[in-house]
């Protein structure tokens, strides 16, 4: 896009050369063929070396680059809000939503059993089979496997390679990202050892299904376990990252968000709006309470009452009593010149008696 | 299914309202249409605030839910052992086991030289290349990919979308589920620096294969990375969870489990009989005794002799040694406490001489 | 193989039997049917144990192993470099490369406004949509997506059943191994109350790219997410692993590593030449200097700035701050005896007086 039309577009003035612009990047980041953006005099310095093609800077900003002077194909656009008008101008550089028309591919297998809503897409190489139910407007990516009787809600998005074990129901408007695994066998086994010393190792059956509420999203290769008896359930609202793990039977109430590389064991509940971090681990069997809030790589063993509103570490506990625990050495080392100086005093006054 | 026809199968007697019971809950998280159950009279508060449309109770049990004497919606079902009970109706509420018939679907990709045994179900879409060899009975569901001169046991399941890589090895009766990878290159690279002083970074042929025994179970979104030389190996009886990383040349002796998130760098042997749980990791080119137990979330850097059973914490210790660790700030404030008071009796000392 | 025909190629001596050879494994690892190597004399013990068919030995080695002697089904061959023939070996016995003729196999659905170079095989089933343009040579396997406007770079190798989301751009001689998800949307909430008290969670459109450099490699099952605005970006030559989390908007420069199940939040820098270890976690916004190392399971909360060069634990601190958290029970163990000594030369002190 021309700088110009974008100028247009956003009701700003160009100066310089009317560049093509492609992309959006920081000042930092920025390459020929970029639109950056600068709202803070502060940070002039970097409008004067990016290499973006064009820069977004405030009406009332006075200098203008050096670049610009010396006739550089380079151009500045003066906005009110450069803020906000790099927003706008993403919106035009980003790459279209593709197209998903209603109607199911020739490709697809599904069976004739299946409902299919109303201006429902399906992708090509897609399966889906018996008895499964598929909202009104919902849009089933490309080989994508919807298993027997899984109930798919309206409006609701699965992007390509998702599968949905058999059972599976996953609400309204809900989006599901690629490589999700619904539905999986939960870890259930019974191991011992028979009257003759042998050990044996048995699969427990995972006989439950994965529920998943209205207006979920999960993230890209993200593994939600069946039930070993009702429902693994994600309640509404709840906004799940990537490559996050969900045991069987846990309990999501809804409103909350897990963000990437956490793991939840099973029959867990996890409360309303809880924030788990990135990479924590949360242990089986137990209850976190609404709106609590576990740190980053944070392990919780057991249930949290709401009476610290933060966790971190392992075993979780309060910044404070991590903050401790870092600066034991610190706090020995000043204990042990303490030590010093009063056996030091000792030994003179001994000497002294 | 009617509470009377379940309560016929499980040999128990129905008081109240012939509900329609569709699924299995716990008391908390039942909802109507759900059976749930009790054995415990501790729990009855829960019976008379659950929401299911009706609950398993021990034939000895005295007072009735107040629902039931309400004339509610609600159902009793009195039976010998509630527990029970509950796994026998669960199984009648599971999701069917989806059919897999034997044969080949059309729209499969086999290569003609690809060996498929006896009663052997090929889903739509999947991929199986050249020299494959598919053991009687086994299941190769929808779009999975074999490829060339892999070998695949009688018996085994393997569920959608997976990916073996040439040449990887899998057992009789084991079950891949959806999304793992077994035969991907390993993690493997040599870098300096040229004579002139640029860079570089060579890729090291990953030569070898993945090898799964009897009776493995992996975990969806699990990843097992091929040899450098020779083979990963992953031995019988072995239970790996989702979202679990294998490195190359990794040996897991047998009758182990890895817990989900878990993670074993390269050419590390597992003996037998352990136990790694989540988001435990372990250093490559080490060995864990047969019989030892990593905590969740501990990192391991060196090998483990199988003195200590269970290891926790990064690096991995003891408990008691995590515990002396945690308990560091208590026993330093303690420490100051008794500095501060021999400090005092010092000066007072000095001021009585 | 016969030993023999590889002791040709290897330029090698044969004694003993001419066995079959099927595979290379370590002197312990070993099974019937297997080559080993052994170039240390200190190993010597091993080489009369293994259950290798043959073993590679140094030419000068005295002692022939004894089931040599005993006229078992048991070869040596003496080369002058064991090591290196044990690699030629490895290479003449790992599967062969599956072909990857040029040419679009007749199941793949690919748009015709596709520009798809020469020399380029497309596998079956696999999904090219509209615009996409795929560089001379490239592999695009079996059961990949491809989506609108993505660009793949010549050379480039993707394996099965990878997805690239809308836009996305890879370069030259990449490898994206089973299971890569790019341009994902990345984790954009923006939440809060409404006016009359309801809670409300909304989607922050996510409208820039992926963007990988040359010579990239990406592991299984890895997800890189979308920028929000502009491009996530890995730079050339960068080694991902497998099950790694790079956020939104994070910048790698290039030639670094990120070994498996690591994770980066949300627009994090990492310099040129780092290498970031296992499950390693390193939070958003902040800057890793080049060169630096972040060492397995350590979590990253600010920007370090390369003044260390290897950091560890978490909060992540040097390998010495680490020691001195890990020694902090000996060294109260040891305070606590200087202050009982103190206690008690003061009561024998008051005694005396």
């Amino acid at each position: 896009m021309k700088a110009s039309e974008l100028a247009a577009i956003l009701g700003g003035d160009i100066e310089g050369v009317d560049v093509d612009l492609f992309a959006c990047g920081g000042l930092e980041e920025a390459r020929p063929g970029d639109l950056s953006f600068c709202k803070d005099a502060k940070h002039a310095a970097l409008v004067e070396t990016t290499r973006a093609s064009a820069v977004l800077l405030p009406r009332g900003w006075k200098v203008p680059p050096s670049r610009l002077r010396a006739g550089a194909p380079f151009a500045v656009i003066r906005v009110d809000d450069p803020d906000r008008a790099c927003m706008t101008a993403a919106e035009k550089f980003a790459p279209p939503e593709p197209e998903r028309a209603p109607g199911v591919h020739p490709s697809a297998v599904v069976d004739p059993s299946v409902k299919i809503g109303r201006g429902v897409h399906v992708g090509p190489f897609t399966v889906i089979e018996k008895n499964a139910v598929i909202g009104d407007g919902a849009v089933v990516d490309a080989q994508v496997f919807v298993g027997e009787g899984c109930r798919v809600g309206a409006g609701t998005r699965i992007y390509p390679q998702v599968t949905l074990r058999e059972g599976t129901v996953v609400g309204r408007d809900c989006i599901i990202h690629c490589g999700v695994r619904l539905g999986g066998d939960g870890y259930g086994f019974n191991n011992g050892r028979r009257p003759d010393g042998s050990v044996f190792i048995e699969k427990i059956p995972q006989l439950g299904i994965v529920e998943i509420g209205d207006g979920v999203e999960i993230g890209s290769n993200t593994t939600i376990d069946r039930a070993r008896i009702g429902r693994t359930y994600i309640g509404p609202m709840t906004k799940i990252d990537n490559l996050v793990q969900i045991g069987h039977n846990v309990k999501v109430k809804g409103y909350s968000g897990l963000i990437a590389q956490s793991g939840v064991a099973g029959s867990t509940e996890i409360g309303y709006g809880c924030l788990i971090w990135a990479q924590a681990g949360i242990s089986g069997h137990i209850k976190i309470a609404d709106g609590v809030q576990v740190g980053p790589q944070a392990g919780v063993p057991q249930s949290l009452d709401g009476s610290m509103k933060y966790v971190i570490g392992a075993p979780a506990m309060s910044m404070r009593d991590l903050a401790a625990i870092t600066l034991a050495p610190k706090m020995i080392a000043k204990l042990k010149a303490e030590i010093k100086e009063i056996k030091a005093r000792m030994a003179e006054g001994a000497r002294k008696r």
